[in-house]
């Protein structure tokens, strides 16, 4: 069999859909939303971090100083912190991983799978940070007379508009990350069909 | 060809890997999973609902009553109860569709590919309501003293008691949605190989 017919069969057995282990590549799509991803979770923690606001109360004569705001005097936050900064950090390593299995024009099945996977628990991870921030920031915003906390944020306000930014954008991580593993399952079922 | 050979030959390519779009049957697995699931998010609701506590508090002479602890006074905890509902609901029908294809012995790769996407839309609900729920109950346990936030469990031990037990099982309830979630892409999977 001459050379010419043998790497066109390979070609064609790689693509007819199901037979091949490998589709020709990872799809853009993945590469571009795992960037859109480490940008999302990195731009949230930032936002987060920087947050602390000092205060001071004039009274007549004398400024008083009430306590910082800031985001280490809550657990939830402390919380959201920490789950951002594991989901940034898989962003990096999903990223690499797709773009070299996109370039090597193999994005196999075993990658799909691991990639869905790692997808989904991240869902969960980030989902339960956006949650747990978003509960304690309503509570900074609104209070609660029934418990009789008082709200906060008419006092420090910079620091709620941070924490706000951070967990709206963290929400839109959590939708990425499920836009994600739901690509990667479809890419698997397509490889059935 | 002989009945006999055609029928095993047709059961052979229904089990052969990769090659039919059905597998003998939806595993055991996936069907007790999501009665399990069915059950934990059940328990959860009912648990948080029921959390309301009323209480006296005896000054000499006179009894006050303090205003009832109850979920909904809290928006993250109504919210943690939609969300687990919804969640409940989706248990149902999940369990009812996968026991419909276990008893077929047709579980193809259209409703794996489904279930998978759902399981991973339900990990990122249940997930961010236990988020929700955990950061203000550790709030009632600890309260806040930068912002003066009281702790309220030392006075409504049984309110707290109960969210604290809704939001466990809700976090096994997250655990289980994201063991089907791998369990459906896993299926998926292995119709490939």
């Amino acid at each position: 069999m001459g050379y010419e017919t043998k790497s066109t069969l390979d070609t064609e057995r790689s693509t007819a859909p199901g037979t091949g282990t490998t589709t020709k590549s990872c799809s853009m799509t993945q590469v571009v939303l795992r960037f859109v991803l480490f940008a999302a979770t990195l731009t949230s923690i930032v936002v987060m971090v920087t947050s602390k606001q000092t205060k001071n109360i004039f009274l007549p004569g004398t400024p008083i100083r009430i306590p910082a705001a800031e985001f280490t005097n809550s657990p939830a936050l402390i919380y959201f912190v920490v789950a951002l900064s594991v989901a940034c950090f898989y962003s990096i390593v999903s990223t690499f991983v797709t773009v070299s299995a996109f370039k090597k024009h193999s994005c196999s099945a075993v990658l799909l799978l691991n990639l869905a996977i790692m997808d989904a628990v991240m869902v969960g991870i980030v989902a339960s940070a956006t949650g747990a921030g978003g509960g304690v920031a309503y509570l900074g915003l609104k209070g609660n007379k029934e418990v009789r906390w008082g709200k906060i944020c008419h006092i420090y306000d910079k620091f709620c508009r941070h924490v706000g930014g951070a967990i709206a954008v963290s929400l839109f991580a959590s939708v990425v990350l499920l836009l994600l593993s739901i690509i990667s399952v479809l890419s698997l079922y397509k490889k059935i069909r």
